[in-house]
């Protein structure tokens, strides 16, 4: 049988999602969790292979077990053998055909900036911090130039794996409530820091050091050298991952989000 | 001259606010900042010494110095040599006769509790949390129990040194937001572990473990072994502390707050 997970957890801790010889990493806890508690080893497919300091809210796994355990005993049990900075939020049993990755059509990424002229150790590692106050039009102009299909290489990082720069982008949105701007980035899927490379784009329009029209001519220079310096991780959220009704997954636990939510997600 | 500091600090990463041999401690971390930029050791008092675990966010202390430097200046310069777990948030001269701890008149606590079946890594360390609901009237009535002034014994830690264990509770306030819920207690001053060791009692009324009217019982004891178990520090704050307005000191930094805030600090 196919059980998904739905998982949050802290990013600043760990070296990415993905299972390393010598990394701590998200995939590594989870693995050894599952191991503990199934007594077996389940070998986990996730949706979004996030970065190291990125933070998982959506992030969902899948894996195959010949366990017949209740979904909510998933949870509770693999959340024991978990360090405090991984916590599974729901499981549920799927159909054979689910696969968290491939089936998935929709990636959601928020970011979180905290505008102050001092930093808080309050949002350390939950939120970006930049000093200096931004045109939140401008960057609002700015993010509307990426919507749809593109080659998105300018904002690609050399390490990128993806068979296509192509990309389709649904969205990208900015709030600002008090001292916090939110961001959010819906696309089909996301190439390697193209989420911390676009934010890069938008803060330097957001400071006034370039114009908005000059994210589409980065974005058609299908150059990484012509975008600005990838961005800090440390506000980024995999926020949700988008699959076809049919397989009736829960939303991602958005009770525990603590920062302004200008959208439903 | 004397200047004045407000710090916020993440208390997860410290064994409390005073300086011990062997300790990691706020104070250890601040003074070690400060006489990395100034060049010589400024020894500091502090408005509330708190305890391993619990965060400073209207935090204030002082020290006397003979460097002549723009106030803003000791806040970006001592953050250059502070840890990200600790930041000043404003730096001001005050008169000869401000005294960080005996100038300050009252204290206000604030203690953030998530409530969810499931722990959310996304809160940990900046929240308490409990999976189970609570009764926020039964938590409000208790409260009010406790106000003015009272020999709080009861909830009172073997090792706290206070002079008196009578203080005055001027306010206890509990509001419900989404899956947080919010507490404020304001005193002239608080005993070693009070907060917390109310928090417990709070708790177990808020689970119907005991009425409201049990909390008037447990201070009228006088005797700790009444009290619930000291809760956890996770989600406790040190808000806000109170000096005579002749020292127009800044009000503390909540524009990093990022959990509900239901009444003005």
């Amino acid at each position: 049988m196919r059980i998904a997970l739905g998982i949050h957890y802290d990013g600043t801790a760990f070296s990415g999602w993905q299972s390393q010889p010598h990394g701590n990493t998200v995939q590594q806890a989870l693995e050894r969790a599952l191991r503990e508690f199934g007594g077996v080893d389940l070998p986990t497919t996730v949706a979004g292979r996030t970065d190291t300091g990125v933070h998982g809210l959506g992030q969902v796994v899948h894996f195959d077990t010949e366990l017949d355990r209740a979904e909510f005993s998933w949870v509770r049990g693999v959340n024991a053998f978990l360090p405090k900075t991984v916590a599974v939020q729901w499981a549920q049993i799927v159909p054979d055909d689910f696969h968290a990755r491939f089936t998935a059509f929709e990636r959601t990424y928020f970011y979180v900036l905290y505008v102050h002229p001092v930093r808080s150790p309050l949002l350390d590692g939950r939120c970006g911090w930049l000093h200096t106050p931004l045109d939140l039009t401008a960057m609002q102009t700015a993010g509307q130039t990426l919507l749809g299909a593109h080659d998105f290489s300018a904002f690609r990082s050399s390490e990128c794996q993806a068979k296509t720069p192509v990309k389709h982008m649904y969205a990208i949105d900015v709030a600002q409530q008090g001292n916090f701007y939110v961001f959010r980035f819906r696309a089909n899927a996301f190439l390697h820091h193209m989420v911390r490379n676009i934010m890069g784009c938008l803060v330097a329009i957001g400071r006034g050091r370039q114009m908005p029209a000059w994210m589409a001519d980065v974005l058609a220079s299908r150059d990484r050298r012509h975008a600005a310096p990838t961005f800090m991780p440390d506000g980024l959220y995999l926020a949700r991952v988008g699959y076809p009704e049919r397989f009736a997954l829960p939303e991602p636990n958005w009770a525990a989000w603590p920062f302004p939510m200008p959208w439903n997600a």
